[in-house]
């Protein structure tokens, strides 16, 4: 799956990834309005809401990204039927050839971490059959509990041709408070580093690991540092636009030929409608704005590696 | 929540929980034989015989004991089925008035942990209405980023009188990789343990905090500094039975008064009718198993406790 993530990434020319994280405050009122008609203001009503908002987001913008990544929190709160919406959305994803990253943080130990595993990345045993669940193409994973945490996800992407990214150092503001603690002469989030470059030594693809890891866009400066840390691993680079993060600090995630990052935005694509600089689009239009959003993302990024 | 979680132990005279983690290997063949013939092998068919197996697991169990502790993943395995039989689990147990514990591992973000803390402890936001959707009584949290991942969670508890166990200190033996790097004079399991007490100082039950912690049992001399640590802080205390711990090992994560911690089994139980001690039972009843296994799990510990 690595190997298609780089490939879509050369045939757009867009290291980019679309986050859909639909908060139901987000949604167009054309969009709640006939949602609630038909289900009422139910969990029902919210998740067929972000549905459609997603769907509008995803036939606007497909043919531009390479890949999205639904932030299954943003599903989860409204129960099942949430996160029957993020089974939608991953499945319609998929329709449109598009590579779908779970933004799913799991992370536990042993059987635990095999469960996670088989149901987002694999398939299930159910009696004599093999089942996929929900089926996304790569995960992100906390590594707090270490290699046995771990292990269980990378053998089902061994298995299934699937990816990983795992957490090392993320863009929040207090995400200091353990991952840069220094340990000896290396900070936690080096350490992890390492051990996420160890762990993507045995499932590489053509250029690059299977399993990835995830630096906020936030820290550019612990971007070039975890660039040679971890030379095999593509960086998943959370932070860009609401966060803070701009295409000039993020030069240093990738490598000279410009491969090795994918830059995540969500609110900066998705809510583009409500911003100064697309509102012309108007509501109705969101999806719209999104693709400008999407344009002018892409533009900023290519851009910024050109000049350096 | 604290304060029913403690008055629940006094008043069962056990400080311990089940843990609901329902592999479909665990399930007794009549049950699977059941789900299978009304929904085939498909995720609704796992997910029946889960919650089959769950149903009479709580049936046996539930006036003995204060607290469950189903682990997610072993019902997101399955998908939006499985996902429906984690909540047809939880609302039965609410039904039985124990107190549940959703060990779900969750750790994002601002707005993103915002939204798990809502969708698993507090209600959502939905149009006019707030609903409820997973709706458990505590929920394991993640610390690898920080303050800005415990926040959103200690903001619902406060709100919603729920609480957290934070993991600090994981019962696999390769949580030592990054949990056990010294930082300075600390362990990174103390400097966490820290942040926990911190955290929990603003959400005091009666006499202890909303907010506490998991120590695995498989580490007693962690758990004795960490008791210090937190001493406010309940300790919920994985890796009883199957992974290695014992009740003579687990007395000093209690307080002298017997109260500060509970401890989880679930192999040891829901599977009890597997094992040799328990095998009289046969699989028809392995409720029944289960119940003499709660039983026996009840008086180690206690006795245990009194032999200190």
């Amino acid at each position: 799956m690595i190997n298609k993530l780089v490939e879509k990434i050369k045939k757009t020319k867009a290291p980019i990834v679309v986050g859909l994280d639909p908060m139901l405050s987000y949604v167009p009122e054309h969009i709640l309005k006939k949602a609630f008609a038909e289900y009422g203001e139910t969990l029902k009503g919210a998740a067929e809401a972000i549905w459609l908002y997603n769907k509008e987001l995803i036939d606007h913008t497909y043919d531009l990204i390479p890949a999205v990544k639904p932030q299954i929190a943003m599903y989860e709160q409204f129960g099942v039927e949430g996160l029957d919406a993020f089974q939608r959305t991953v499945d319609y994803c998929h329709e449109k050839d598009l590579v779908v990253i779970g933004d799913v943080k799991r992370g536990d130990i042993g059987s635990t971490s095999a469960a996670y595993a088989v149901g987002h990345l694999g398939r299930v045993q159910v009696g004599s059959k093999k089942l996929s669940a929900f089926n996304e193409d790569f995960a992100t994973v906390n590594p707090y509990l270490g290699t046995d945490g771990i292990k269980p996800f990378v053998d089902v992407c061994k298995e299934e041709k699937k990816g990983l990214f795992i957490l090392v150092k993320t863009s929040n503001p207090s995400s200091g408070e353990f991952q840069d603690q220094m340990i000896g002469e290396k900070h936690l989030y080096e350490l992890v580093g390492e051990q996420v470059a160890k762990w993507g030594e045995e499932c590489m693809g053509d250029s690059y690991s299977y399993i990835g890891a995830v630096v906020g866009a936030t820290y550019p400066e612990q971007g070039k540092v975890l660039r040679k840390v971890m030379p095999k691993s593509f960086i998943l680079v959370p932070g860009y636009g609401a966060q803070g993060g701009k295409g000039s600090d993020l030069v240093h995630f990738f490598d000279e030929d410009g491969l090795g990052a994918i830059i995540n935005s969500s609110r900066g694509i998705i809510t583009a409608y409500k911003k100064e600089e697309y509102a012309s689009f108007g509501a109705e239009h969101f999806g719209e704005a999104a693709r400008a959003a999407v344009e002018d993302m892409i533009a900023d990024i290519n851009g910024a590696l050109e000049r350096r």
